[in-house]
């Protein structure tokens, strides 16, 4: 096998809002995407989807911010592990999002539901839903933590 | 804003599978992720969701393969750009795969469904669904393209 001890990426495109404070947590926000120009063929048919994944870079988490435990402040909900967590505070600050398409204008795609900070690097963007051999795969059928369960109303 | 032409990520596992020439695109398959000892506290808890997001880094895509449109070998089917795609040869090889859970063993991670080579280095792992305040994303009501119902039976 090959070693494989870093892997370097770059940046398809970037986030930007006009007002940059905006609660990233409102699922009604909504964002542009702008794709850098040597990328736009990429994008060819995209507005046929409705719904799509965006992995980007959470790039303001600090090297010393980062965490294999994720704590919570809430006194019903145990500490656990940052993979068992959505928290940015995660060894590789990947975020995952998975964003409604409300339209595309050349390089520009307006999504709403993303939870990236303004100026967030944008490192890949894959419909929804996933499929296998001509098979969506939708999950309605899952298990959370009991403890999530409770917070979740 | 910060320059970032290009971002570092360092793998926090790897896919481990018995016979390295199975079917990665069986739904059925099981695959091992061999956790490095280094991220295990990253996992604790882990073992209450029943499904996993699993981001990878397709390793073996090599540079000159790496394109910004997806051809189709189906007649019907058009030329698409990648980010209209899953398919591999894209700008930044990741991939995204939800998996289903079956059982943790200290630093390994049983899955089912992971279409990932034998190999692979694993760069993140969270949680599904997805959620935002407390409430569950979990979306059944989406548009894909015409052409790829055709071919979805």
């Amino acid at each position: 096998m090959r070693s494989l001890n870093k892997i370097e990426a770059h940046p398809i495109g970037f986030v930007r809002r006009q007002h940059p404070n905006q609660d990233i947590n409102d699922r009604n926000l909504v964002s542009k995407i702008i794709i850098l120009k040597e990328y736009l063929a990429g994008l060819d048919g995209i507005e046929d989807w409705s719904h799509l994944y965006v992995i980007f870079w959470m790039h303001l988490i600090l090297e010393e911010k980062k965490s294999l435990v994720c704590p919570r402040s809430e006194p019903d909900i145990p500490a656990v592990g940052i993979f068992a967590t959505r928290a940015p505070i995660r060894p590789n600050p990947f975020g995952l999002t998975l964003v409604e398409l409300m339209r595309r204008k050349g390089n520009v795609l307006i999504v709403k539901g993303l939870d990236a900070l303004n100026g967030t690097p944008v490192l890949d963007i894959k419909p929804y839903p996933y499929w296998v051999k001509g098979r969506w795969i939708v999950v309605t059928n899952y298990k959370a933590p009991a403890y999530f369960n409770r917070i979740n109303k």
